[in-house]
């Protein structure tokens, strides 16, 4: 094999789009080494018309700015190209990232076009590090919005993890778990996550188990012998009513009256299954036996089921939230907004002909308005660096700014917090457990409109009027340099 | 932070679903660890409604099953459940997969039903591997099955992975794009991937470029001046036909006639666009400048750009191949299929009221059937191990027996080959390349009917007299014993 093997290599600097790399030595050849850029990372569509998404894996992008450095086997691969000048290898063995972050904290939800994260650094620095950004933060992001999602259909039952046999490679199981945690799950059926992230771990059987034994009762006694303070035995194999409930409580019969006893359903109809396994573990006094169900579950599943009032005590969800399959892209990108020259920020935007896609240009401060009276969340605002927010505010809508409402009685909190500076980690960043808290209190202060699956309401995303009046600016300059003014 | 960090973690032995670890101990405490069994793994549908798969990942399962260990550290965490005995915990820091496997070769086009690998170890073995057996094919067989819809779709035009800013997690986008490119893709933007594998690297450059820049001019010869041999200038920044394409055409003209000169589309109607493009640059003179297009590309818009003539030299294809996004979830499984008791095999099925789900039992020989004229596959045959198949055979259908077919003529080949054997590798796996072209050959013996997108023809996969009377025995005994005879 001329292949690096799976386990050799996880000296991620080189995980970048190519031209990441022909766009750095080129700003190099050009004198433009010195040159400090901001960009924004945002998204600018909630997956699964959602209202509102939840922001993750930011630790694992700090871990890697913190980190990143190129061997000289990377530099030598380089080197081979011919492409590049040796400056600019030089560069990049000796790189490590001194720039600043500022962020918005995982587990908060969040909205189209507020900026998520902020780069400043060389234009060197920021452009390399653009395709970690995006894939480390786009994919915890949308598996923690997809989590949330399923956990909030769920209602107060539990959802777990079900899905690393579906997940896109092993990082995808790994960090996929973590945001699912994030989201709202209580457990995962992945070992290494357990073991990298503590998150809880869950599982007892497979269909294999009560192969191995050919019968479910004998495959069921076998499985008390090995733990007989909890199990949760797998009741579809053969047929659940006629063969698997009825082995469950002969077993069941066997066990302390302290274990803890489930069963899971894994096909077939879950109402309908749910509920006379309920009604046939109750007739034998097992009513402390939990019902878990599994199979292709999502939030509409869950929901239905719910809704019909399945007597189902927890959900162990697979492939539909592993990959988020109902849309498994979350669109983040990452824009330059401001090129800082001789001491000047001079802003930048990236023209569409759609409004929602023009860029808000410059550096920014990112606030999020709390009503004093209800504690909820009603409208974000984008300002200026520097600018204040007084104790009444005029927003209006973007598109429509003859649109105005006049907010008061609020608290403006900024979103974003400084994480880097100068290359160095200056915050500390909360665990995995905190977040999970946080992402649950901060999803109890936006309105139950925004909570809907489907057409929930809208959530303002403002911009200042100073912001605003600069945006436009840009745009005139812009479309003036073209010949279109 | 609590965690282990992004680059701590690569020994991927704990990566399994934990019913795994606790039927595995459960097997050890009842006595059975040297129970030989087999396991099948198989898929059930084709994503998208296709007509074939392609199977991918092989090579890192092989990689997986060579090399997995348990540290110290997995074991005192398992230790620290109290849940395991010590035997099993001392059995697990010693682990070496002992066991064989077969396997039908990586690139191969395989259909619903067709072993495509075979376990045969003990139970534990067997067991312990599920997890990361699943989710390593599984993932490479859904993107490289994608991958090879999508290369279709562009004829004999090159497609290209942009995807990495949208894989779930960093092995999402290296395995990712080797799948790819067993599927057909020309390169990959993604540089480790070229590392690792040696897949050609292809990319210049982000709209942060020309914004850099301010104006699409001077990036372009800012550009230029870094790269003199080569550049394809992304021309919609602003506007592709009053300030891209006439910029890039300024800038073309101080290149050397011999560089390679080319452009890129983000953006807009490609048809439109890349047909305007196409004539200002042939009225100038450029009619080497080659066009590339990317923007939210899949099979179905390549496919519709195709049939409209546009004037299209390549394809960059991002996130809809590299998350496989119509349909992401490849629903590989693994079943139970044989136990062995005092040398005899004990063939296993799982049953289903859908003749479909209900599983092909016992030890299996896999051939596929190709008539000798026109050298095209026409049907899968599973046998039980060591039948032979004769010059002529009658295929019938397990669904409808009575539909019979005698094929002549045609030349049986053993799809499965032995991989490993008692846990040494007894294969020499081919290369990359090698996949590759493996792949494209045998796409080419497909029926036309199979290669379209929507409603393909069905591929038959059959069972064999002597394998359908088994599975036929074991249906009734299974049923018989559930008291349904």
């Amino acid at each position: 094999m001329q292949t690096i093997s799976w386990k050799d290599e996880k000296n991620l600097a080189l995980l970048v789009d190519f031209y990441e790399i022909t766009m750095t030595n080129g700003y190099m050849v050009n004198g433009d080494t010195n040159v400090r850029v901001y960009f924004d990372y945002f998204f600018r569509r909630v997956p699964d018309g959602g209202g509102f998404a939840i922001t993750a894996g930011l630790e694992q992008f700090v871990d890697y700015l913190l980190d990143i450095s190129f061997s000289d086997e990377d530099v030598d691969l380089l080197r081979g190209m011919n492409m590049f000048t040796e400056e600019f290898l030089i560069f990049l063995r000796n790189f490590k990232f001194s720039g600043d972050v500022w962020a918005i904290p995982e587990g908060t939800p969040v909205f189209p076009n507020t900026p998520v994260i902020t780069i400043g650094a060389s234009i060197l620095e920021a452009q390399l590090i653009e395709t970690m950004l995006l894939l480390t933060i786009n994919h915890q992001s949308l598996i923690a919005t997809k989590a949330s999602r399923i956990v909030r259909s769920a209602g107060k039952k539990p959802v777990v993890d079900f899905g690393p046999r579906r997940g896109h490679g092993a990082d995808a199981t790994i960090y996929g778990a973590r945001a699912m945690y994030i989201g709202g799950c209580v457990g995962t059926s992945n070992l290494l996550a357990h073991k990298m992230f503590d998150i809880p771990v869950v599982g007892t059987m497979a269909h294999s188990w009560i192969q191995f034994y050919s019968d479910d009762q004998v495959a069921f006694e076998k499985y008390a012998k090995a733990y007989p303070h909890r199990a949760t035995f797998l009741v579809d194999t053969y047929n659940v009513l006629s063969s698997g409930i009825p082995a469950a409580i002969e077993v069941f019969k066997t066990m302390s009256p302290e274990s803890i006893k489930g069963i899971r359903l894994d096909s077939g109809d879950l109402k309908y299954l749910s509920q006379e396994s309920r009604k046939l573990l109750d007739q034998a006094g097992f009513n402390d036996v939990r019902i878990t169900v599994s199979n292709s579950l999502d939030e509409y599943k869950i929901r239905e089921l719910e809704m019909q009032g399945a007597p189902i005590d927890s959900y162990g969800v697979g492939e539909r939230m592993m990959t988020a399959s109902s849309e498994p892209v979350y669109g983040g990108v990452y824009k330059l907004v401001a090129v800082e020259q001789d001491g000047e920020i001079d802003a930048r935007i990236k023209l569409s002909e759609d409004l929602v896609k023009v860029t808000n240009p410059g550096l920014k401060d990112v606030w999020r308005l709390f009503d004093n009276v209800t504690g909820k969340a009603f409208a974000d605002l984008l300002t200026l660096k520097d600018e204040t927010v007084g104790d009444t505010y005029v927003l209006f809508d973007e598109a429509m700014p003859w649109k105005k409402k006049t907010a008061k009685n609020f608290t403006a909190r900024k979103l974003q917090e400084k994480i880097i500076e100068n290359g160095k980690l200056v915050h500390v960043l909360p665990t995995l457990n905190e977040i999970k808290e946080y992402c649950k209190r901060e999803i109890e202060k936006l309105w139950d409109g925004l909570l809907r699956f489907e057409t929930p309401d809208q959530y303002y995303v403002n911009l200042s009027f100073d912001l605003w009046t600069e945006k436009r600016r840009l745009i005139e300059e812009n479309y003036s340099k073209l010949g279109r003014d």
